[in-house]
């Protein structure tokens, strides 16, 4: 595992502005799999009064990626290209999701991550990300 | 077209605290289309230091959302079950990004809405995006 | 889980023709999954040699409809309203495809369904779907 | 564009096993854009009587698929990698669906389609698709 993920895990390392402006919390983090927490702020409420769905995408595509970190080497990079997303319940505001990212595949080129994202154990949705992958002796992009 | 939505055209009818906080503002609007734009602020760096794909993600979303309430009478609920997004090239750090939503299909139950995700001209990206439609005489959840 | 359901796993109960056309085989159902199997015949070969994809798609589809199916009372109505693929590997043809379809999720208007395609034992693809329902006491369209 | 699609075009080269075997016509290309029909057979039919929405999966795939092989180079090889579909209305058996299959982006390494689905002139379904791209310089997988 990326030693910049051990680190984020043990708070020695700082997350991105984006992360850290959304209020993204990395929980536990194993090769392959990463759980993040996100909690629904006022901030986020859309014109429905429940939370902006973007602000979910925001969290599965983070979860996704950070799963991704898990197994691949330090050097790389690699961009999420497609993004899948299948809300199943409104997240309310006041609540926190749970989004954990699986890696289901991935290859030199390519790679395939899953997400479930819960509250209080419930699912909300789910996700699936297709990434391309960069590794770190192929430096064209 | 919505009354609110010709208001929030206007400026006389403020957005849902989500697009403020993320920075939305709707440029055009008539029924079936709409036209957002985001600017891609300092805080929206990811890890590999351009825009968290999460953003373009809300701005879609909110880019389809609101072009199916041109379509919709006043009173209408309506809640993205699907969002589909492909990403072709990073947004960076400092561009403006135009989303125009279209609807493409709008039925008594559901509604199919896609989305153009333009930086100076250049595609960036595109989505789709299904709904669920609850008319003002159904209320049923 | 429907009789039909039950009949088509005993052989009491011809599959739909597409399913006969294609070669899809139901091989276990249980409430909210199925396992389906589709051999990838000559038939299916397309310009770069191998499977075409649309079977696959053909296969995942049939899989979480029926996984559907099992949960749903007699008399239901369901259509697929997205449908959202990954493809991992190519399928070789000659080769054996097993579908697994799972709800994830099912309302009273709507239900969710994932799927994993795999050759061997080896993941080959990744699945998920939106379905509109019609429960039986509900008949408009 | 490539002469394997001119000569598709007019008569002179055979479409692969699974267009003919579900008999997929291409009815025009230009450089980026191609139109396919694809009638819905008895064989089509599925448990609910209408045509199997993978059988529309193929004909969207087929019809992205060949439009981006009016893009690339002789020798080229392209895999979808990713395919969402929405279906907004059935297709009945009898009836003729033509997809319009359009490239929206290529690149060195990934491409990404649309494709609009219609019978009589009414939309029936979109998609959209992401393919890997392998130029006739890069042999590796």
């Amino acid at each position: 595992m990326q030693e910049r993920i051990q680190r984020m895990l043990e708070g020695d390392e700082s997350a991105s502005p984006a992360w850290r402006w959304v209020g993204l919390t990395l929980l536990e983090a194993e090769p392959g799999r990463t759980l993040l927490e996100m909690a629904a702020t006022e901030q986020m409420t859309n014109h429905q009064g429940v939370c902006h769905g973007g602000f979910i995408a925001m969290l599965a595509d983070s979860a996704m990626g950070s799963a991704l970190a898990t197994v691949l080497p330090e050097g790389e990079r690699h961009m999420s290209f497609d993004l899948k997303l299948s809300f199943m319940r409104p997240v309310q505001i006041g609540q926190s999701v749970r989004a954990t990212g699986t890696v289901v595949h991935h290859g030199r080129r390519t790679a395939v991550g899953e997400c479930r994202l819960e509250v209080g154990g419930d699912l909300v949705g789910t996700a699936s990300a297709s990434f391309i992958v960069y590794l770190p002796e192929k430096t064209e992009s």
